[in-house]
């Protein structure tokens, strides 16, 4: 019997070679502490199972295929707040963001079309692509400008008669980057002069730190109609295992399509969409401590990663992650060494290669990615280790 | 900006043509009995919302990819009582049976390649088969043997080098049909002999009636790593709203490659997992009545059907649907005109037309679906409804 192409050409999950050994290091002992998830600690808000505990339908029914009425209004309650106003018809709520990103390539991409996606990029925008068939076309962001973007031409350069949109995190899954408002106009610009559509993942916009202006791609009035919006409750509201997610544009005609997509698939499930309407119920100060958190966290990770010899990072502006150039050869050798070869006090850390987030062959080997989903204590801990580490590594 | 060939090409559900006639329909103060939907009634086991109430982890997280492993071992427990043995590495936890048939497409596929399908069948095949690029390519099945399988010629004849796999609903949506052990054998013959997997859609194992023997895909020792299970809770334990399902496999390499799809989409909602992993002890007596009452509601059906003049049905012997060939020329027209021009005691009915469960092209026009998930009086009172609309109807 054959297995697909596409199924053989799809990668695992970056991490995924580096578990064994992160097991093999608990079963000596060794206390791991995960710099490698995005998995974040911060409790659920309690709106979330007050709802659902308050559920009492007899018969737990599919729910309508675009999203239960009461969860696509809290969303649109919640848009007014960013001065984004969505139609009911704009939305249309799916199984986390990652089903959400599926429709809008299935949607607007045939197999063979091209995406162009600044990397580094969250690495299963590949898994997604390869099950639509879509090629990945990436331009190449660096540490030492903190990941914004390059000059125009460099985007422009990448455009083919294949291409029908590009794709960016903004903020930034992996690189903590926030992209300015002019760096929206010139993407906005881009997708205007070339016809292409805006797939705009902004999952983490709440996750900016320093009082940064944050431009959603929806702020651009010329290019609403282009602009593909991917969103998520997962990360706002800590609430990754509801899996609720959606996707919204202002283009009508794109929505009416993506609905034969969601009919395909019937619903998402009704208790998580109970409990998530209920979500737009949670006190602000909420809001305010988790960003005061990260925030925290974020300047400890810079601090003890700008200390260290050698080591390259911009401190990022937003997410919660970072991506640090090392001053070593292969960051998958030094995350793999961290887990069988090293330990401080019986303690060490489990790092992301940064390399599975680049498309391009060869790029990104030296460098890591760093998630804060840990206490300012334990991050700092970590960091220390980490920091040894290196040095101790280095010097091999 | 372009729309993808493939989105255009889609279809939306059959049923969704009919919905506005049927509000408008209900805005007269037409009672609609629906008859064409497959949301059981039945109330689901208060084992799910026990568990769910219980959960009480502060950080909402994500699951495993596969699944949270008490969810997978009570399926392997279930399993094990239809003498069916799975290690946990060979299910996976998926969002619905949905899900588990587009891992199985996406797996085995690529674009282009066949899948061969005896129709009517479960119309949401077809827009798998589009997201995944695959050609669904039916053999027919006729009302008037009850859909049973035809000669195996007619089904070899259907294979090219393109072909992947055969795609069976057993017991059969749309159709209620329920394969023989030879069927079966006649399946599993026609995989070895032209190296093809089955895909097994048993989602309503469950519901057989008569006591007529259920013969599974995984029965078969010796296509055992040709088999793809597709399965779901939505109908075993009426939990449509959980969309929980699996893909299981005794094929591990198969197994471990669909496990990318799975990491790509990060997981399944945790807390309908939980839920569902406490169905399991749901009481027996609970499986004893659910089934009593549909084979009465069967009976029902079939009886008022056999009383209607020129009426083609064999009783089904599963699921809780039926395909009945009309003396009529057109499903559509007749559903619609229920909708618009018909009541009786300002009562209607709602069917779907089965046109939409065949991919030939003009095939089962005078057929519609029913099914049978209301209760027994209010059934009965709408299949009293469809006789004399039918009669009235063919009279125009």
């Amino acid at each position: 019997m054959q297995l697909s192409k596409r199924i053989q050409e799809m990668q695992f999950s970056p991490i995924r070679k580096l578990v064994p050994f992160g097991e093999e290091a608990k079963k000596r002992g060794v206390k791991i502490y995960h710099l490698n998830i995005g998995q974040p600690d911060i409790k659920t808000p309690e709106t979330f199972m007050e709802a659902v505990k308050k559920y009492d339908d007899k018969v737990l029914k599919y729910a309508t295929s675009p999203g239960l009425d009461s969860l696509i209004d809290s969303f649109i309650t919640y848009y007014k707040e960013w001065n984004i106003d969505f139609d009911k018809d704009e939305i249309i709520i799916t199984n986390g963001g990652s089903e959400a990103i599926m429709f809008a390539l299935l949607a607007i991409c045939d197999a063979g079309d091209e995406v162009i996606i600044p990397e580094p990029f969250y690495t299963n925008y590949n898994g997604f692509s390869a099950v639509a068939g879509t090629n990945v076309v990436p331009f190449l962001t660096k540490a030492e400008n903190g990941f914004h973007l390059p000059a125009k031409e460099e985007i422009t350069s990448k455009i083919t008669n294949k291409t029908r949109a590009i794709m960016v995190s903004n903020p930034g899954n992996p690189t903590g980057v926030v992209y300015t408002k002019e760096e929206l106009r010139l993407l906005a610009d881009i997708c205007k002069e070339h016809d292409l559509y805006l797939i705009a993942d902004e999952v983490y916009r709440e996750f900016v730190y320093d009082g940064e202006e944050y431009t959603s791609a929806l702020f651009l009035e010329d290019i609403r109609d282009r602009v593909i919006l991917i969103d998520s409750v997962s990360k706002r509201y800590s609430a990754c295992g509801a899996r609720i997610g959606l996707v919204a544009s202002k283009n009508k005609v794109l929505m009416n399509e993506i609905m034969k997509l969601a009919q395909s698939r019937l619903c998402v499930p009704t208790i998580e969409q109970v409990g998530c309407a209920n979500l737009i119920n949670t006190p602000k100060s909420y809001f305010d401590e988790v960003l005061n958190e990260y925030e925290e966290r974020r300047n400890i990770l810079h601090k003890k990663l700008s200390e260290m010899p050698g080591v390259i990072c911009e401190k990022p502006k937003g997410a919660f992650y970072v991506v640090a150039k090392l001053p070593i050869e292969s960051g998958e050798d030094f995350a793999k060494w961290l887990l069988t070869d090293f330990s401080l006090d019986n303690k060490t850390v489990m790092v992301a290669p940064a390399e599975g987030f680049y498309a391009t062959e060869g790029l990104g080997k030296n460098e890591i990615r760093i998630s804060y989903c840990l206490n300012t204590k334990d991050l700092e801990d970590a960091m220390n280790i980490l920091a040894i580490a290196l040095e101790k590594y280095r010097n091999l």
